[in-house]
């Protein structure tokens, strides 16, 4: 039952996950509920922003050839015929030597061209109205917005497969998006594997530990914007085992076993995908930590084997399963993003595979640095919780020292990356 | 009822509202609703990590001075007397010349001192049971992992107000948190003023535009980590909005209105706080956009007034609501988190007045750069939905360069600062 494993590059790892993924479906949901969603299609403007003249300022709406003669020697007076708010529209025409007080935002009216800053005016009040006087002239278009200026209407504003942030929210909101298209979920089934694994509300006992990976991938899997189905933790029994998962294929998307693939004695997972009938994309990975993490396709559908080890885990999950679960979410950016960086210390290992190293970003005067959590005893547990970035240290290099210049997966972004991370070319299997 | 306003300094604003600052409540919630939570305590080890002396490797256990004699030119052989996998315990004691397989994770069986990996040993099948040969000498506590290495019980972990992230949730499920204790999450009330404003779902009149700012607020309100209840978009009725921001004030913890604070004609709201008997903490600030962002006190419950702008709405929160949100949920660092970049365009505009301009970060090679969204025409429509941090020019300053080194609040950071910006002493009024 111990299976000869042949490792393969994360690049190639990644391809033959994504020659398998598809779009999800398109939700129309409401607007109120969006937020965190992923656009399905591109966000359009329905009309022309302005979507009409309208004064940026408070100030008079009156016609440019009237105030030619103005001057500080030669004062104009206007007569002020209406009064116009934000949202507003006069019913009147403005004629020679007339103005309307209008507000920032609110509509050009008929017969005006331009506008005079509230400021540059001085305001009387008579028996016979309100009138004003100005000591400078105009041209036509003076103070006004016009329509369309900032966008067309149809304009393709924001891409499909963009998370929806609160600019987003607004300019579905400016452009008419009481309900949003948006992709489906995937759902994400997870079995945690292991007789060692006791869940969170029981006590320890000698030689357990509590199942922290499987609430851990949970939470990865909502934060990457998709859903899970539990289908809790099993000891390791082949029969009970190969059930669950040809039920948690039927009924998700997506399936992530954790543990169970290593090359220990216990391992049943190549006799179950065996069983099964599924097509082995690969069960080892050239790269540390992860190197046994598996996948396999079954109807279409991907059977994702991570690692027992938590860091394995995490890292299987951000590094294969994200892209497709992105992919299916419309992105076109469904990869992670890579910035660089300095590295804080010493990370002396020689790297006979690609190594991903948990890392927590710094800035200092503009200038991204990265310290590698989890290096000392205590860090190991928290290593996971601090961590917002993977340090890549490419395979076929020797140790790396301070000062040295790092590439870094981003694991917060949702900005993401259109093409996969390529191993440097002086990588060694 | 044109108020003659006074403008403070964007630090005493935030100081101002700060002073007003409190925690919320705390609820016990299930680890399964807990992602994107704040904790209300810090996250502390229920367990030692390792809980129990552990073989980080597959291999056999036995005893160091039974190996003492082992060389290549001498193999020793061990009667190997059981086999343990993960979460399994072993009834027998190791004793003289005897081994235990064990698997990576599993205790060490009693009166075991050392591991020697698998890949060191040769194992031999015989009538007699098996037998494994090895051919170095092994010291006491080799390959062991010592319960209490890595973590000791007791230890405080993650600090309160922390957002749960996958590898928290991993902590939280390893120490045995079935149940979390959370913050409560704000309930924060918006009412869009403005007679001009159109629901999403309404056909454009002329004049009118349509509502997005308070969409755009309950998303900064979800992003931050608080709740929203709705009171409409209302007209500029000052009865209708006094009603309406007192059942609010009622019903709510914090209350947002946006529009309305311009000095304008129509601006009702210094006239409603007083009506309300509100305390005002300032109605000016010295900043650009959002100079007429306001804010009173009533009953201990804080009323911000933002701009009808919408990058005006949008900094007015980010640099005033949320650090009072963060506090509410525990955060020790509820300030927006500050890093420096290079300025990738001019922006030539002197500032009278602290700027904050919208800008999205730009990573090349190892340095943080940044770009000013919404320069151009067709970017202002756009600018909040590309945003991911706010430049900060800071006001007596005259125009900034590219190659400028500039401050930038992060948008979509998680961290936080403990403290305020705190505005360059070259800054004027």
């Amino acid at each position: 039952m111990v299976e000869r494993r042949k490792p393969i590059w994360v690049k190639d790892a990644i391809e033959n996950v994504m020659k398998y993924k598809k779009h999800g479906d398109i939700e129309l949901i409401s607007l109120d509920d969006c937020d965190g969603r992923f656009l399905a299609e591109p966000l359009v403007a329905d009309h022309d922003v302005p979507p009409f003249d309208r004064s940026p300022y408070d100030g008079f709406a009156l016609r440019a050839k009237d105030t030619k003669n103005a001057s500080r020697e030669n004062p104009l007076t206007f007569k002020v015929i209406d009064e116009i708010g934000a949202g507003q529209v006069s019913p009147f025409k403005v004629g020679n030597m007339e103005a309307i007080r209008i507000m920032t935002g609110a509509q050009i009216p008929k017969g005006a061209d331009c506008v005079m800053m509230l400021e540059l005016t001085k305001e009387e009040k008579g028996s016979e109205g309100t009138s004003i006087s100005i000591k400078r002239s105009l041209n036509e278009g003076d103070n006004i917005s016009f329509q369309g200026e900032d966008t067309k209407k149809g304009s393709p504003l924001i891409n499909r497969g963009a998370a929806i942030n609160p600019g987003i929210k607004a300019l579905l909101a400016t452009f008419g998006y009481s309900k949003v298209k948006v992709s489906s979920s995937p759902f994400i089934g997870i079995i945690a594997t292991g007789s060692e694994l006791l869940n969170p509300d029981e006590d320890l006992v000698p030689g357990k530990i509590r199942n922290s990976n499987g609430y851990m991938i949970e939470s990865q899997i909502l934060r990457v914007g998709a859903r899970y189905k539990r289908y809790g933790s099993i000891s390791d029994n082949i029969d009970k085992l190969t059930e669950m998962i040809k039920q948690a294929i039927d009924e998700c998307d997506v399936l992530i076993t954790t543990g169970g693939v290593s090359v220990g004695d216990y391992d049943y997972l190549p006799e179950i995908y065996r069983r099964l009938g599924a097509n082995l994309l690969f069960n080892k990975i050239a790269m540390r930590p992860g190197s046994v993490t598996s996948c396999a396709e079954k109807d279409g559908k991907l059977l994702f084997g991570l690692s027992g080890n938590p860091s394995a885990c995490y890292i299987g999950f951000e590094l294969f399963v994200r892209p497709y679960i992105r992919y299916w979410l419309r992105s076109e950016q469904p990869f992670l993003r890579i910035i660089s960086g300095t590295l804080k210390n010493d990370f002396p290992k020689p790297n006979p595979f690609s190594r991903f190293v948990r890392g927590k970003i710094v800035y200092e005067n503009g200038q991204v640095f990265v310290e590698p959590v989890g290096l000392d005893k205590s860090g190991v547990v928290t290593s996971l919780a601090w961590a917002d970035c993977l340090i890549i240290l490419p395979g076929g290099t020797r140790g790396y020292m301070k000062g040295d210049h790092v590439e870094l997966f981003l694991l917060d972004d949702q900005q993401g990356s259109d093409e996969p991370w390529v191993e440097a070319k002086f990588s060694k299997l």
